[in-house]
């Protein structure tokens, strides 16, 4: 087993002197914390995970949940480490002081997140679901929805869902069928009672042992309200219903778990509401709303994917920079004298391309995120122009921050795959789990498809396209500031072209948009990713600067580890503009073509 | 459960439309074949995959190999299914008549590999090992070792292994430490008797119940003998060695089975040789010759890796076609009116992307190996000139062949499951497990970054670079071809300008290579993967020849179903033009880049 899985140095470098993220501090909403409290938080994230999170990583692979006797029974030690999390304060950290949390900014949350992630993946989720559905409760919900329900799910004593697919509704959400009817119900019906029935599928987390109840934020359709998207409203859905001090079955059967291909701790469950008329839910908030509440969360959720993408390909990625370390293969190319011992296999450039791949592409998505998360906190304390282009920017930088990562991770974990050879492909080394784990990623929440289409379909075009103007005069301002550093000339000029292509391109697209939908979104995947990788060489421009600038001081204050770290940081950039970024001059050339391929295709052709 | 897992019409589109494989009947050696016999070949290949492979593709997936009692046991339908291979001729086959085989084209039994693998991959190991194994007896070994040892193989009653790998040489083969000293053994020292002792890992089939007896082709090193390379003999080392009529146990310990990621149906074993003294192993051939007989048989074995490869994603191909024309989910983008019932998702542009990229990059794939296949029957069977120069372009095409569908085979069989969403990462469907299985093949048989060194620094400039001018004869032979029809104009200027592309990288390489062999060949990995797209881009020529010919046609033998079939290879010509051949533009700007970022990157910046 790996030792390492994420690097701490790092993780300040993105923190304090890429983004500085005490600069938050001066925000009222976050004036108490300070470096000093940031820090202690990350320490106690870097503890609990090395501690309680990882030591079950294969354990939660290998023992599946399995359902027995209507309920999905998980590995025995996750009642107490969700207790912990809820103990240690970590799954209402983000709230006000006055629902018990610490209004901690998102970017050091996020942080935390990525550490938990990086641990063990399955188990990180339990938490930070709640953390999720107590945010639509508390931000939505009646107050006494928000008193009856949310401090258990803050103490980790009940678990907390989002339920929204359904099996004829996945990414299509606008077809939600399940239905929600006015109810009498004598115990809390002053939040607006209703009797639910249908199916959810694939919710995660959805039923579990390692906890006393479920609350399930569950999107349905009143009945008699309009069709498609503009009738469906939320409800709280518990799996037992308060009444008076107990708690009562309330007919949320398991039908179902899914067995999967990775992220095995995690149970995702087939629900049925309603089977015996016995559901009720709560709505929450107004009545046909619920989308809208739902699409308000999804921001966060979405950066929370794309960080837990970038957490297990960091696992792997220290993995197999372990393994290449130790691993003697063969000898170097300049000098294959068969009497020499062999070599280990980092000195293989080839070996060293598929390291700095992830290191590149990893540490690249982790500034990205983090950003975003740093925005979302702006969005939230600010006031004013300042706040609105926050979050407009968020908007636009959602569906990359999302999807970049998420399909990189599939990439970067086959690296690390690679790098261990016949070894990799054994369950002997944890690579192979995080490869089948990160394949999830691409899927849940929003098909990397659906996010194409948001991107170009919606964020692009959003405010006369002024969500775009934001993100220009931010790489613009990072272009500036790489002018007063002669050896970042060479990724500047590249970084100032790509800009360039992803202009052409996106003018290109424009102009057929009024007169041909289906043409100008086709390959809004494709659009995507060369989206996503113009906006990682700028993160990666904006990491350079500060490595450069540190490496010409004269005393570091880490001495020659930290001569080494910005050293290498200095070389990811560099790969990541020769490898990554030409990628763009060849996704610019398709998506410029006016071959329609893949429109023209029909289905009796394949 | 997918219903379909390969196109037997696109089967014989490539055989006999596209290589026109009947010419090999011309050929003395193959003179007693011609289409029907083939054909009937492939039928019975399609039925044995059908009734006895495919029903236990699931099962062999969940009930993984396990070591009982010293020995691997693995499905008890096993034995039955490799003793109808053996009695069926499939696993002679390709041998001469006077070995009991049917003097069998390569390429027929290579396009019956691909649909037993399609069926079930790890089942159809089994035979074909013993194939291998067999075709290094018949070709080195002393008659009376092939006596010995053949028949009980051919009729599927032992099973054969290459036994290579040791836990210091993987990739680096010139560091095997299995030892041999001369032996006297009674019963068949006149076949050169040898006492062998050491470890070998990852041996496919290396151990396991459905057979008699194993015989590993074993590499080890004669006492005394030359360092590297040029000390490595080959053995024949049987898991029970005969002595007189019976069979006596001959050392050969199995440590362990390998828990793998996929690929679980077939045992992967890590023996012990001599760890009681008492293993005998049999010279195969001269002493110090092994590395040379296994290179000899190192290309059969590699394009049957790449067909490997080619048959799980075509497998996970089908299963998402079948999907995708099935699951309604969402509305044309064109009228998104929610009243409207929901389309099959086979209507949404991005779905037939990602099932124009799995056919583009299979039926591609398919057509070099079918083409590889075919030249190794020619080098074969033909003399003189036309005999050289398919070995030639054999050995030159071997490295893509392997490594192009490997490579491209994780993310075919990634996209099958991203059409499937979150119901294509579970287990409920097939996909996840060809996602699982297919990562084995940019790993066994030389991983990808051993193939791009074989090709950039042996393949490419081998004989003054003769192989690669025998590509460009060929390719410009096509490209007259394509110039009689004026539709296929646009693909043929662009594969033009693509071998101008590959020629000037080629150059801009080979100048490094006199001074500096480590940048030389430090993205070798790369410029394997340059090739690889402009030999695929080739191929799809060539079928969209044969497509455009065919469509233009008045009566197609097949009627209506012909003409969507060509219609398909048309569009999918395009695809691979449109999306994939653009990607050697980003390729060719890194590789003629003098930036050596990997070669400077040094461990400790990591």
């Amino acid at each position: 087993m790996a030792n390492q899985f994420y690097s701490p140095r790092d993780l300040r470098f993105h923190l304090y002197e890429v983004l500085d993220a005490e600069r938050l501090t001066q925000f009222a909403y976050f004036q108490d914390h300070d470096r000093e409290s940031f820090d202690l938080v990350l320490d106690a994230a870097g503890q609990i995970s090395e501690t309680l999170l990882k030591p079950l990583l294969t354990a939660m692979d290998r023992n599946e949940p399995e359902l027995v006797d209507g309920t999905i029974r998980v590995h025995p030690l996750l009642r107490s480490i969700i207790r912990r999390f809820g103990e240690d304060g970590w799954i209402n950290a983000p709230f006000g002081y006055e629902e018990g949390g610490q209004q901690l900014p998102a970017t050091i949350m996020n942080a935390a997140t990525f550490v938990f992630g990086a641990a063990n993946y399955s188990a990180s989720v339990f938490p930070f679901l709640t953390t999720g559905a107590a945010n639509l409760l508390r931000s939505f919900g009646s107050p006494e929805l928000i008193e009856r329900f949310t401090p258990p799910m803050y103490a980790g004593r009940w678990q907390g869902t989002m339920a929204l697919t359904e099996p004829d509704a996945g990414s299509s959400l606008s077809d939600i069928s399940t239905s929600a009817e006015p109810a009498s119900e004598p115990d809390m019906d002053a939040t607006g009672a209703y009797r639910i029935r249908g199916q959810k599928i694939y919710i995660s987390a959805g039923d579990h042992d390692a906890v006393e109840n479920v609350v399930h934020l569950m999107l349905a359709r009143i009945k008699g309200g309009p069709a498609g998207a503009k009738g469906i409203s939320l409800f709280a859905v518990p799996r037992q219903r308060p009444v008076g001090d107990t708690l009562i079955d309330n007919d949320v059967l398991t039908a179902g778990v899914y067995h999967k291909m990775g992220y095995k701790g995690a149970p995702i469950a087939h629900l049925m509401a309603g089977s015996n008329d016995g559901t009720i839910g709560y709505l929450v908030g107004e009545p046909h709303q619920g989308l809208r509440y739902m699409f308000q969360m999804m921001n966060e959720a979405r950066v929370g994917v794309g960080m837990n993408a970038v957490s297990i390909g960091t696992a792997a990625y220290y993995a197999s920079l372990e393994y290449a370390r130790e691993r003697p293969q063969g000898r170097h190319v300049a000098d294959k004298n068969p009497s020499l011992p062999q070599t280990p296999i980092i000195r293989h450039a080839d070996v060293k391309r598929m390291l700095l791949f992830q290191k590149a592409v990893l540490e690249g998505s982790l500034g990205l995120l983090l950003f975003c998360s740093y925005l979302s906190d702006v969005a939230h304390a600010a006031e004013g122009d300042q706040k609105a282009d926050a979050a407009l920017l968020l908007d636009l930088l959602t569906p990359v921050a999302k999807s970049y990562p998420s399909e990189m991770g599939t990439l970067t974990t086959s690296a690390a795959v690679q790098i261990l050879g016949g070894a990799g492909y054994t369950t002997d080394f944890p690579v192979e789990q995080f490869y089948r784990e990160a394949r999830i990623h691409p899927i849940h929440e929003g098909t990397t498809g659906i996010h194409g289409l948001d991107l170009l379909g919606r964020k692009v075009t959003m405010q006369q396209g002024r969500a775009l103007q934001l993100l220009r005069t931010e790489i613009q301002s990072t272009l500036t500031s790489a002018s007063h550093y002669p050896e970042l000339m060479p990724l500047a000029d590249q970084l100032t072209a790509a800009l360039g292509v992803l202009d052409d391109v996106t003018k290109h697209l424009l102009g057929l948009s009024p007169t041909d939908t289906e043409a100008f979104l086709s390959d809004a995947t494709l659009y995507l990713e060369l989206f996503g990788i113009v906006t990682i060489s700028w993160q990666w421009l904006r990491q350079a600067i500060v490595a450069t600038a540190a490496s010409n001081q004269n005393d570091l204050p880490g001495g020659r580890d930290d001569a080494a770290f910005y050293q290498g940081k200095r070389m990811a950039a560099r790969y990541f503009f020769e490898y990554e970024l030409v990628k763009i001059y060849g996704l610019a050339k398709r998506l410029c073509s006016n071959d329609r391929v893949t429109i023209a295709m029909q289905s009796e052709w394949f």
